[in-house]
């Protein structure tokens, strides 16, 4: 990071620290730098400031300055990313625009089972506060202790309970915004049933900042379960896998909350590089899922459910072995092993990442042919095919082959890989972004795979609300 | 209906007619009646045309005409709307576009718990295909078996399921639209994670045709429950009814789909009109709630768990009294109560109708002081308050006092009710539209209620998509 990145002579500038303070308004590289890069440090940026509004007010009166000034604006929540979104672009000319200091919670109404929080509340903390108050707030993924529910509603994150509570879309049912000419929008409504007109909340919800700034949202809240239970299943294929997710609705209806699919060279990754998490069967089987339940009556309850599901699946010939955690600490140890695949393929060395989704139904089929499309480019690549199979979400990554150099392996073969993938997720009328959103990282992928008619009205609609293209430009859409 | 309604002299008629064939451009008066007039005879319109297309080709087709001709188009599902949504204005220079003939089933995907459909397709029609297929399509609302799918879509329609299953958005996955300028959008993804770019679906969802023609849609489906039980509670306040609420779900969870608020008089007024269908309770009480629960084990198992809630809810002196249907019929007798309430108060004469939603915390409060406030007003006004409590949506509607002239209280009142209730439901954050829509019913009552900045962003929206102002102009947003 040189001192070329920030750019301090601005009469915005003197005009943004006499609207929030100088202290919060960061310019020296030493303050400004952890804003600058993504976590996974694919991108570094440079930028005018970085700025930390307090409030609402103070987020509306910066958008006006920036929107006087003809300065572009990066909204940026927690930092935690995939797809560069919250970086600024390398010219110097944004600003970053802070979110993290919007910290409060404004209310909880338990009755209403709804959270009002600022956009820069840390995930785990709404969680904790919605716990508080003898509900769940059911959003989780890896970054929660980091990642703000900003951030989530700007990516539309996803994670581990999207299969019965939907994703973070599903859980907004009303949003604050402050829109590019920093005027307040407040669409702050805790209605489960609202038909007055377009859904704007919608729109701004997965826009990554390009259309405003999010400074508020009003969530949903759920009865907190009386238990929670996991299970793993050994499975022959993918196939199968879809088989054992019919019957585990039939049986468990809307108290299936998580769903899991995890090939068994990931599970052989985290016994190399955790031998301490032990491989819960006997044998090898070519797939194992994670089940878990989450009960209203008791743990009792949900455990002879399973036994019931496990039973039958055994019966019918849809799963191979399958065991019932038989305590919270097993439970947990079963979420473990989930938990520690994107750790050990990390230790294994970078791999070619995708975060892709197709119809459930269509998995088992997309999972052979583009494994066997990618054999005959690249023999011996390791497949690390992971992730929310209830949701029709792989991760579907790309390791070296055994003994092979990483590094090397990515770049001769990322693109290659890519296409072979992306191909494959459009013929099934796919994703290319399951839940990590387009960022910067796939913003030419996605052009590639929308159709002229899409991107016609995506254009027509960032024209209309940011006729400027101040709010983070050179995301999402061009 | 005069002949002056329909205005047959057109150069585009003749290109409709060359487009889709002269037979499925209704002129005549006789043929095009029914598709002028809502179904409460609320409103009738004229029009140059009804325009009956075979499929989103020809609906392409027909919009590129009306875009050049400089035609407003009125799409139309089943025409049960209760907003004047799907009526033309008087002018006799807009066209109606039926969408009733694109009625096929495209595709069933019992794996990716999907069902592609047209627009034109019945609603009891969608919900049949499912079933055949084993499993639930969970919308359902009085107009069933006459309202299409495309309607429920564009009128983001509600129902009885939304505690559990959402409104027609959350039932949602893709849509296909044909625009403004006749192009097709192909949306018609059955992914439950999509995060690439804005969120097209959900701004043409509730949209009511004025910002293109939904022609087909990837509609959720839910594994099939066991079993429906239904309850009834009897309380002594709507206050009660939130808590007992809260207890309801923490015991029930996802399994409680029904939460029904009936007041004391809506049920007399039952019991007047319609003397077969008897009072549940020995004496009679201040609110009655019936409830659903859909379980996937067992009709005993979700009657055992009735058994504990309300056990326990009398225990802490929620409820006064409750019952538990034993059998099927006993549960559809107790729906069918609350499905003559509409009917008995038509029964009983005009009156003022309200479908309005507040958190669900403020019911209570919102009811006590709206009657008191209408009260004050009108004297002896009789109050037939019901709904979806369970989604914070009330039909709060307001009968003449007992033995007063229907006709005459409306005109008197109507006005004033109106602006009592939708000025309590403002104070508590509520909608003036819950389930309903706006149509041009309440298009002025949304612009009186609604704030500036949201109104200059739907206006932008609507001039982004629809320049011309040709698709349902003076619905929804002027």
């Amino acid at each position: 990071m040189s001192q070329a990145n920030l750019d301090t002579s601005s009469a915005f500038l003197d005009a943004c620290a006499a609207a929030i303070g100088a202290q919060h308004v960061l310019t020296g590289t030493h303050d400004a730098a952890p804003y600058l890069a993504d976590w996974r440090r694919r991108y570094r940026g440079a930028a005018r400031a970085v700025l930390c509004p307090a409030d609402t007010r103070e987020v509306a009166a910066l958008v006006k300055l920036a929107h006087a000034h003809r300065v572009a604006l990066v909204p940026q929540g927690g930092n935690t990313g995939l797809a560069g979104g919250a970086t600024p672009d390398a010219s110097g000319q944004q600003a970053v625009l802070s979110l993290r200091r919007l910290n409060r919670v404004r209310e909880i109404d338990p009755h209403n089972n709804t959270i009002t929080v600022e956009a820069g509340v840390i995930l785990a903390e709404v969680q904790a506060r919605a716990d508080e108050a003898g509900r769940l707030f059911p959003l989780s993924l890896a970054a929660e202790g980091s990642c703000t529910i900003g951030g989530n509603l700007s990516t539309n994150a996803g994670g581990t309970g999207v299969l019965r509570y939907g994703n973070t879309r599903e859980l907004c049912l009303g949003l604050e915004v402050v829109t590019p000419e920093g005027e307040i929008w407040d669409g702050l409504r805790g209605l489960r049933k609202d038909n007055t007109g377009y859904d704007l909340r919608d729109l701004y919800i997965g826009a990554e900042g390009t259309l405003g700034v999010i400074t508020a949202a009003v969530m949903k809240l759920h009865p907190l379960p009386a238990a929670r239970v996991t299970a793993l299943a050994a499975l022959g294929s993918a196939h199968a896998a879809l088989d054992f997710l019919a019957l585990a609705q039939r049986y468990a209806g809307p108290l299936l909350t998580g769903f899991e699919l995890m090939s068994d060279f990931c599970l052989q990754l985290v016994g190399r590089h955790f031998p301490q998490l032990r491989y819960p069967f006997q044998s090898r089987h070519a797939q194992v899922v994670l089940l878990e339940l989450s009960d209203n009556e008791s743990e009792a309850h949900a455990r002879a459910l399973f036994e019931r599901l496990m039973e039958a699946a055994l019966e019918h010939g849809v799963v191979e072995d399958a065991v019932v955690a038989e305590s919270l600490a097993q439970s947990l140890a079963f979420w473990n092993l989930r938990e520690h695949i994107p750790l050990a393929q990390a230790q294994e060395g970078l791999n070619v990442k995708h975060d892709i989704g197709v119809p459930i139904s269509r998995i088992g089929q997309f999972i052979e042919e583009t494994d066997a499309d990618i054999a005959r480019v690249v023999p011996g690549a390791r497949m690390v095919t992971f992730g929310h199979l209830g949701d029709g979400n792989l991760h579907y990554n790309v390791q070296a082959p055994e003994g092979g150099d990483p590094k090397r392996f990515l770049a001769d073969n990322e693109k290659t890989l890519n296409r072979i993938v992306y191909d494959n997720v459009a013929r099934h009328r796919g994703t290319i972004s399951a839940e990590h959103g387009l960022g910067q990282l796939k913003l030419d992928e996605a052009a590639h795979y929308k159709s002229a008619v899409e991107l016609k009205l995506m254009r027509a609609l960032k024209a209309a609300l940011d006729p400027l293209n101040l709010m983070n430009p050179g995301k999402v859409v061009r």
